[in-house]
C-alpha cells in the first residue's frame, strides 16, 4: 500500500525530492523481453526537460536517466527496473525566505501540517520535478505496449491556455510537434506565444487544459467497478501536480446534454463495432470500447508569481511573500508529456490486467 | 488487488448484480468500538432509495440492509463488516430484447467484449444499483468518522441539471433536505421540477452536476504523491456510474485563472491558519488544508431513453433499440447520496492512514 | 490493503464470526466463463464439515453455501463471487465463563488487548469456523484452475498425529479418501484411530502435520522476490488457525543436509526437464519447476481441553478455566481440506499473475 | 501489487541484480522525524558484508549505502527513502559455463522458464546479494521502531548448522556478538568452526537454522486473519533466499504436543499478563501477546559446490556442471542479519497498522 506507487500489475513507485541527490522511478511488473535502453527513455525526458524555451522554467537540468536494474543485454528481464535521474543544478542559494514562510498555493503549509518537517528546498517532494520520474516510467511503458498492442498511439496536446481555447476546426495532428505548446492548432500557438510573453514579463502565470488521446486501444480494457479504466485515468491525472479537474470524453459538459444527444449509436464496421460519435471518450462502464480514449485535465496557474501575496510563517506570524526564481508562466505546458506518460502507464497496466484475468479477448461480435 | 475494492486502511469491496439474489459491501479495516446498527445504515440507504418521487426510477426496492458480521452488541469489533441488501423486486420479465442487443451508452457491449459473458438483466454488475452498497458502507464510515473527527460534516447537493445551474447567491444549506433534488437553491428546485417533468414525459433524460463538501476536516490528510486526497477523491467519484468529470475546488475553471487571481492568501486566525479564498478546494499538494474539501462531478444523462437508437446485436447485425422500463430522467439526482458516501469513505480512510504513518498531527503553526 | 484478504489477482476476502448470522468469502478476480454452481462448492465444504465422525467436533452445521453474485446461467461472469454460509446451530447457551475469562492458547486475550471488544461466542472471528469460507473459495479456485491448467491435481493428507508419523513406504494415494484422517498410510489410520480415541476420552488433544501436494503445476509460476510461490504458500498456510510451522520440500530438515545431498540433479525427459529428486519441493528461487509442489504444515493441539488450566479474567484476577463443549481432539484433521483450498487459491492466483505479466510461458528448453 | 515489495504501511520495494550497476530499497511509509543517516544504516550492512571471515563468501563488496531521498537535515521527512548500494566488485570474468547451463538448486532454470531471459551473472536477481537491500531497509525500520516502541529489541542467532544444534542450556545472549556464527552457545561456535572448515575445504556446503527473537513487543500487534503477525513473518522469512521452512514458537514440534503440554497458562504480573511458558512464540490468533516473538527458519545448503552435478543446457542437452568461484559453505550464517531485518520491518509495519486502525492500545486488563 505504498502511497508513492500507482498501477496494479505494472507498478511505478517514484521517489526523490527537487533538491536531493537524485530522483527516480522503481518500476515493477514490466513484462520481460522489452527492448529498452537509456536513450529510448531519454527521448521522452528530453520533451519534458525544463529550459527549452522561454515559456518554461529556466532551471537547467540535463535530466540524464540511468537504468540501474532490470535490463540485461538491451532487454527487460521481468525484474524491477530502476530509473534514476541525478539532480545536478542544485543551485546553492539562500532559502531563508521560504524556509519559514508558506508560499500560497504551494504545498508548503500542508506538508508542514502533516509531517512536522519539510524539505523546503524547491518544494521538496511536492515539486513538479517529481514528474520527471513519471515520464521516464512512461517511456518504458510505451515500449512494453509496443510489444503487446502495437497499434496503440498516445498523444497529448494543449487545448486551452487561460481563457484561450483551440479551434477544433483547426485540429491538425501534425502541428503538435511543431510548436512549444504541443497544440494541434497552429493559429492558437501563435496567439498563445504573444499572450504568454506578456504574462511572463508581468511575473504572472495562467492555467491550462491538456488533452491526452490514446488511439488503437483494444476494446475490453478496464476492471469494474473500482479499477475502471476511467477511474484509474482520473486518479493518474489528478495525481499530477497542480491538476484540479479531470474529464473523460464529454466531461463536465455531459451535464448539459440530453440522453438523446449523448447517445453514441453503434454500427457494424469491417473490423468490428463503430460508433456515430464519441461522447463517452472511449469508455463505457469503465471498459474501453475500442474508440479513442480521450482524457482532459486542467492545470492551475503556477503559484510562484512575482506579485506580493500575504501569508504566515511557521510560528504563525502574518507576513508577505514574493516568489522569485526560475518558474514557468504556464506549468501546464510541461504537463503534456507527463499526461502522456500517465496514460501509457495506465494503458499498459490494464493490458496486463486483462491478460491476467481473462487471457485473450473473449467476447467476439459477429 | 481487488478490482471491486477501494480504500487503503478502510477498505470497501462491493459485490452483487442488479437482479441477483443480493448485493452488498464487505468492509474491512473499520475501527473497533464504533456504535452501529442496521437502522443507522438504513437511514442513509433510504435517502438513495428509488421510487421516492416521480424524478427517480419507479423500481421499488425496500433496500433493507442486514449486518451479517463484524458487529457485536451494537459496536464494531474491528473485523470485517458484511452489509447485505437482498434484491426483492426482480420483476420477472422478458429480457429478450436487451439479451442480444447492446444498449447505446450502457456497458452492455464492453462487458461482452471483455468477459464474453454478461448478466444482461438490468445491466448486471454495471447497474447503478451497485451504488446502494456504497451508500451502506458510507453510512458506516460516517459513524466511524464521528468517533475520530467529530467536527466533520459531509453534505452533497446538486448544482446543475442540464443547462440550468444554481444561483450561488441563493445558496442555503437548510434547503438541501427540503426538495427532491437536494439543491441548496430553492428557486432552482422549482424550476428544475418543471423542466424535468417535461423531459420525463418526452422519454428523454439529462445530465447533472453534484457537489460534495466536507467541512471540519483537519489539516494534514492525504498521502502524496499517488495517495493524495484529491487523487483518491477523483478515483472515488469517477468510479460512480455515469460520471464523466471530476473537479476539486476551482476545477476545470482553474485553467482560466491567473496565478494572482488563483492564490488563496493565508492569514492567522484564532484556531490556526485561515485563507482569503478556497480556489484550491481545501487541498494543497494532495493534503487537506483544514478548509472545506470541495469536490464536484458531472453525471451524464441516463442512457435509457424512449427514443429509438441504432445499435448492433451480439452477432453483429445492425438494428434498433428503444429502452422501456423503469428509469430515471436524471440519474444524477440519486448520485448525491452516493457522492456523499464516497467522500465519507475516503475521509475516514485518510484519517486512519494519517494516524498510522504519523500518529497524531505533528506540524503545529504558531 | 484488506487484512482479511489474500491473493493478488484472484483475491479472497473472508468475513464472519463463529456465532454471527453468517460467514462467507467475497471472491474477486475469478476468470469469467468458469462453470460453477452451489453443489460443486458444497462438495468441498462437505469434506470439511464438522460432526462427521467421532474425531471431529460434534457441532452440527449443515454448512450450506449460497452463491449470491458473480455467477450467471451456471458460469462465472468475471465479477465478484459472494459465497455465503449461514450459521444455523448457534446453540443458545450461557457464555458467562468465557465471556470474562481468557482461554489459554486461544486468541481471547489478544483480541481483547488489540480491539478492546471481542465477540466471545465461540471465539468470534478467531474461530476455525472461518476456514469454511476458505474451503468454499478453494472450491471455486479448483474449477477455475481446471479451465487454465487442467493437469493440476491438489491433494492434502495427514502425515503425523502427535508423535506418530506415517511410514512413507506405505504411501498409497488411493487410501487418502478411505479413512477419517485423509492419510495415505492405511496402517497409520488404524493406529491413529485407537490413539485418538483414548485421547478424546481423556479430554486431551494433540497436534498434527498436514502435507499438501500440487501435481501437474506448470513450470514458471511465482513472482520473485516477495511474491514467490513459496512465500505466498507459507503465508497462506500460516494464516490457518493453529498452524505453527510451514515447510516447503525438505523443510526444516534442509538444515541437516549437505549441498551434495540436497542437489536435485537435472535431466532431459521427453516432455522437458526432469529431476533426480525433489528436495526443493518443486520451487527454485520462488518459481515452480514443474515438479510436485510439496507444502507441509504443523497444527498445534486444540487448545480447548477438559483439564483445568490457570488463567486470568478481563479485570486481571487470576482464576482457572476448563473448556467444555464441542471440540476436536485433533483440529489438524479438519485442516486437510483447508490446506488444499489455500493451495488451490495460491496456484490459481499465480497462474493468473504469470499470464498477466508474461503472457504465455516464454522460456523454452530444447 | 508490486511483486518486489513487502509490508503494508511500511512498504519496502527492493530492486537490483548481483552484477548490475547497483541495487537498493525504495522504502515508503516511514514515519517522519526519525533521526537517520547513512552511517546508521551502514552499521547493519557491515554485519552482513561478505568476506569478513573464512566461513562466508570471499567476494569483497564495500556495500556502501547512499541515501538518495526522504531524509532532510538528518531526519526522515515521511516521503520515500531511497537506499542505494553500488556494486563495485563486478569481477569481469567468463560466464560461459553458467550462461547456458542451469546450476542445480539455483533459480537459473526457473527464471529461464518463467521469463525467457535471465541475467546469468551471479544469479542476477535471484542472488542472495538482494538481501543487502533488506538489511538496509531493516536498519531504517529499527530506528523508526525506536521512536514508537523503544523497548523492542530484535536479535537473530544461529541454533543449528548441519546436524549440530546448540545446547539451550548454554544459551548466553552476550555470546552472540562474539563469534562468526552469531550463536549464543560458545561451545557450539567452537565445534562449528572445525566442522565448517572441513566442509569448506572439501568444497561442500551445509544448511542451518536461524532464530530471530523480538523482545519488548507490545501486545495487540497483528491483523487477523490474513495479515496476522505470524503470517507476515512467515512470508517475510520464506522470501529470503534458500529458506525452506519457517516456525513460530514451538513450530513443527507443536504437532507432537498434547493440548495439556502446549497450554501457556496465564497469570497476572505487575505490568500485565504473564505466561507460564511460550509455546505460542508470542502470538495467539495472529496477534502479539507481549511475550517474546520467536521465529525460526531453515536455510538449505549453498547450492554452489565443488562436486560435479548433472544438469542440462538451455538447448536441452544433458551435461555436467561444477560451480567454482566465491561461495559460502553455509549461506545460513549471513542470513542472520537478514532475518533480523525482516523482523524489524514486519514489527514496524504492524506498529503502524495498529495505530492506524485502532489508534492507541485499547484493551486494558485489570
Amino acid at each position: 500500500m505504498s502511497m508513492n506507487s500507482f498501477g496494479h500489475l505494472f507498478r511505478v513507485t517514484t521517489w526523490g525530492e527537487s533538491h536531493g541527490p537524485a530522483l527516480g522511478a522503481t518500476v515493477d511488473g514490466c513484462p520481460p523481453g522489452v527492448p529498452i535502453d537509456a536513450a529510448m527513455i531519454q527521448h521522452w525526458l528530453d520533451r519534458r526537460k525544463p529550459g527549452q524555451n522561454k515559456f518554461t522554467t529556466q532551471r537547467r537540468e540535463p535530466d540524464q536517466v540511468k537504468i540501474l536494474s532490470g535490463v540485461f543485454e538491451g532487454q527487460t528481464t521481468g525484474t524491477p527496473v530502476q530509473l534514476m535521474i541525478e539532480n545536478t543544478d542544485q543551485r546553492s542559494k539562500d532559502y531563508g525566505d521560504i524556509k519559514d514562510k508558506f508560499r500560497p498555493g504551494h504545498a508548503d503549509i500542508t506538508y508542514w501540517q502533516k509531517y512536522g518537517i519539510r524539505d523546503y528546498r524547491g518544494g521538496g517532494r511536492s515539486s513538479a520535478r517529481e514528474t520527471a520520474a513519471r515520464v521516464a516510467a512512461g517511456g518504458l511503458a510505451r515500449e512494453a505496449i509496443r510489444q503487446i498492442a502495437p497499434n496503440v498511439q498516445i498523444t497529448g496536446y494543449m487545448t486551452q491556455i487561460g481563457p484561450h481555447r483551440i479551434d477544433r476546426d483547426n485540429f491538425d495532428w501534425a502541428q503538435i510537434e511543431r510548436n512549444p505548446f504541443w497544440t494541434p492548432d497552429a493559429q492558437a500557438a501563435q496567439d498563445w506565444a504573444a499572450y504568454l510573453d506578456d504574462l511572463r514579463k508581468s511575473g504572472n502565470s495562467v492555467g491550462a487544459v491538456v488533452e491526452v488521446v490514446a488511439r488503437g486501444v483494444p476494446a475490453g480494457l478496464g476492471a469494474p467497478v473500482y479499477g475502471k479504466l476511467d477511474t484509474d485515468l482520473a486518479a493518474a491525472m489528478m495525481s499530477i501536480n497542480a491538476v484540479k479537474g479531470v474529464e473523460i470524453g464529454e466531461g463536465m459538459a455531459a451535464a448539459e446534454l440530453t440522453g438523446e444527444a449523448n447517445a453514441d449509436e453503434i454500427f457494424m464496421g469491417p473490423d468490428g463495432p463503430q460508433y456515430s460519435s464519441n461522447h463517452a471518450g472511449g469508455i463505457l462502464g469503465g471498459i474501453s470500447t475500442g474508440q479513442d480514449i480521450v482524457v482532459r485535465f486542467a492545470v492551475k496557474p503556477t503559484s510562484s508569481i512575482l506579485t506580493t501575496r500575504r501569508t504566515i510563517t511557521k510560528s504563525g506570524e502574518e507576513t508577505e511573500i514574493i516568489t522569485k526564481g526560475r518558474h514557468d508562466p504556464c506549468v501546464g505546458i510541461r504537463a503534456v508529456p507527463v499526461g502522456e506518460a500517465m496514460m501509457a502507464c495506465v494503458i499498459l497496466d490494464h493490458l496486463l490486467l486483462h491478460r491476467g484475468q481473462i487471457g485473450e479477448n473473449r467476447g467476439r461480435i459477429g
